[in-house]
């Protein structure tokens, strides 16, 4: 698919068929979110791919029981990873890092929907439950949780500001 | 370009030719990164588009005195805008509106080197002489600037930690 057919016609997609999405697609959909740049090339950003039905379960609940989440045939966690501390102090734990997982996870939703898939980027959950269900180690915090299926529903695209109203021209 | 190409082949850009970005390109850039996903559809970013070269040379200054930045045909300050607090409180500001920035500028790089153009991720920045440069609303907190020109070099692909270490199945 072209990039720029991607970049606008990429929805958030919160309702998915019950087809399994085949292992090949998920590679290429985490090798594309870690072809994204990162600071310093540390790639501070750690990624869980969840199929399992308890785990999907869980997550919905700690994501204030958003239950399409468990819906998803595979369910990412992003987290960034504070090892990129020691380069870069808090500016990278509390800046590059999240950035460096957005990045990743842009490029993410970009694929998924280029191979026919639907993705939604979920912010809304309760850090440390997340980090209980996946007994993550200390130094991650998960920055996002991303489901995604084969698509059944085609939302409208959002309003969008205008450009004068977004940026300035010096 | 097909979005995977532009994916596996854009790279950080630090050197560029003299000539200038046609408009046309420019909106082509900024239209991509205005339709990246935002929490809530909120888009709490803010664009400064530059060419002055007096801005670009401050901005430089300001990044640290990486001179490459002064050289760009067009750089770009993406901003979190802090109106995402009345919906999201603490979180909104230091998270979402970070993300949705990044979101934004991934968009951005793909479509440059779609294009043609190369461009470059820039962290390391004093941020208050930025805003001061800008002369920004109190609202605006500047997380990134984006030099873009036609590029003057070709950078190998950096090296990237294997799927097995960035990466849980579960």
């Amino acid at each position: 698919m072209e990039l720029s057919e991607a970049v606008a016609n990429r929805r958030s997609i919160r309702k998915y068929k019950k087809n399994p999405i085949p292992d090949a697609l998920v590679s290429e959909i985490l090798n594309s979110g870690m072809a994204a740049p990162s600071a310093g090339n540390l790639q501070s950003r750690h990624f869980y791919v969840i199929r399992d039905a308890a785990f999907k379960k869980n997550l919905a609940a700690a994501a204030l029981d958003q239950t399409f989440i468990a819906e998803a045939s595979v369910v990412m966690v992003v987290c960034t990873d504070h090892k990129i501390r020691a380069e870069y102090g808090d500016r990278g734990e509390e800046l590059y890092a999240i950035m460096d997982c957005a990045a990743s996870i842009q490029n993410m939703l970009l694929t998924a929907h280029s191979l026919g898939l639907g993705a939604c980027w979920v912010g809304a959950y309760d850090e440390k439950a997340v980090t209980k269900i996946l007994n993550t180690p200390d130094r991650f915090r998960p920055v996002a949780i991303i489901p995604l299926g084969y698509p059944a529903e085609s939302p409208k695209p959002p309003s969008k500001v205008a450009v004068d109203d977004a940026c300035d021209f010096l």
